[in-house]
């Protein structure tokens, strides 16, 4: 048994539950180690068994930290007593399967019961999130060389990934998105054949996975002359950025972070123009918890040691463009370390 | 509205409900063309509305084939009478908060609402898939061209990805498989390090998407000399892949499909090495309805016009090697127009 697993068979009775099934697989990939399309961990307090089919039956003999049972359909083993389920992942008929196989157990739905656990990173988690930042970093430094009037946001995109693969990435993290003039506008712009003119901003949020873990960094610059409207944007966003790190430290609570960020905007007439949360934390996912938001779930929670987040504040102008600035990094005793230089 | 927003409205009445509430991503991006990573489609009978956050709702309002308003937290619009939810998507948790959002809704859950629509392809959807297997077959012939005596399984596997990229494709449809020798015997090996050496062989199971629709197909080569043993797979293999080809026409039962491939492998004795399913449907995701299973949900659901499957015996035995030999294509009138040629 791994420490990973160990730890979470402890919270076992936090829960007040006699096992805990586990299906969601990045929750498996972060307990065993093994991606697996589809699998079951069975956690109770001093055993823990996964059951996976015919394709990863084999491999998961081989590697898994624990026991491997071989999964057939309607031959699954039946639960008795209390069992913790994750109602975030177990859907409506996952539930009903669940209930036919076991028809005397007691179901106890619990909202994401590795999320606690995975939002603390080890030190060999942190190591592989450094990693793929710096890899991400590597690659925006290498895009940016590729500037040129008529390239394409697809093109750049590609670049990207293609540099960031040859640097030992698995894997990108999320689309990249590179946004071209107006573009940027749109927080969420899939890359297009649009093409590179003289004067547009270029918006690139991107992130490449290195070891599983996911980096997130967005950056905006300019190809020629600056749009006074849209370098006042920049401003804004990086005092915004600046003031919610002001806030960050292990111990401050969530919604000060964004209040900060959200009240230097609004004392800029401009807050409105900022239409998502201020960060979330980073991991085996490239969005996780904690979500950095005022009026979000985590609002009052502490920021906490070894947690690793992106702060991510942005402005967008349909018409005009949008301007966004992103770090991710580790929250400190007495603020925070980014994981990128800061231009 | 488009079409497929009417088709999906005339199914309300045969499932009783006033709405539908869509939100897999994937089911959204077939009904508004619009990919968002989460949103959230009402369908009434004279009427289609999307919800979506800050992120999308410029774009949304631009290409939406309906009506769009922008989702606020904690001010969702109150359902009533009778809404369908897809009990596929939906988890535990979501339901809880649909449960809080509008207290007087009856629920009704639908297993996957969308999937008997999507399972049958629109002549334009075929023409994706097609292009999209003609991306892949290309990709696979390059990297036939450079198997060499230590290349890695990553290389290759990055190489396929390079090509069909700069072909046309968005993405990979799955990680490529790329498995030399006895790692051939897991069936969704994750391509490592290791070299190529004389005499083994090369499982690739790989797919291109164009358009968003999937390619999948699976081939073995020999580097060198074959063993015997694996020769003698190939062989029942190809008599399994295509025993179950002369069961496939337009009204043939799925069963019978997967039972004719598997009785040929009994006969032989090596039906224990057929470790997983016969074969499934393909479009939007790389495993779609229908699942080619002999005890699968749809073993007695009949195959029909325009629906494209994927075919895939295979025979694993560890520390040997594994063979696999794939197709896909279209259910026809007396057969299977497969979408790839035969070697």
């Amino acid at each position: 048994m791994n420490n990973r697993i160990k730890t979470l068979q402890k919270r076992l009775g936090e829960w007040e539950i006699d096992s805990l099934l586990i299906e969601n697989p990045i929750d498996l990939l972060y307990l065993t180690g093994l991606l697996l399309s589809k699998g079951r961990l069975l956690v109770r307090p001093d055993q823990a068994e996964l059951c996976v089919d015919g394709r990863y039956f084999g491999v998961a003999t081989l590697k898994a930290p624990c026991t491997v049972s071989l999964w057939i359909k309607g031959k699954e083993s039946e639960q008795k007593g209390r069992v913790g389920i994750d109602s975030l992942w177990t859907t409506i008929a996952n539930f009903e399967g669940l209930k036919k196989e076991s028809p005397d157990a007691l179901w106890v739905p619990i909202n994401g019961p590795l999320t606690e656990q995975r939002r603390i990173k080890e030190p060999e988690e942190i190591a592989s999130l450094r990693e793929a930042a710096k890899i991400t970093w590597a690659g925006i430094q290498h895009i940016r060389s590729l500037f040129r009037e008529g390239v394409s946001e697809q093109e750049l995109a590609f670049e990207f990934e293609f540099f960031v693969r040859k640097s030992g990435a698995s894997r990108l993290a999320f689309e990249t998105i590179v946004a071209f003039g107006e573009n940027s506008a749109y927080p969420h712009h899939q890359p297009s054949s649009a093409r590179l003119q003289k004067n547009q901003i270029i918006l690139i949020d991107a992130g490449a996975v290195f070891d599983h873990y996911c980096a997130d960094v967005t950056r905006v610059f300019f190809f020629g002359q600056i749009d006074p409207r849209l370098e006042q944007m920049v401003q804004f966003v990086r005092k915004a950025y600046n003031a919610a790190l002001q806030q960050i430290h292990i111990g401050a609570m969530i919604q000060t972070v964004d209040r900060a960020a959200r009240e230097l905007l609004a004392e800029a007439g401009v807050e409105s123009l900022f239409t998502h949360s201020l960060g979330h934390g980073l991991g085996l996912e490239a969005h996780e918890s904690p979500l950095i938001r005022w009026n979000g779930d985590d609002r009052e929670m502490a920021l906490r040691s070894q947690m690793v987040i992106a702060i991510e504040p942005g402005l967008y102008q349909t018409g005009l463009g949008g301007v966004r600035y992103e770090n991710s990094g580790i929250v400190t005793k007495n603020g925070f370390e980014s994981f990128y230089p800061e231009n």
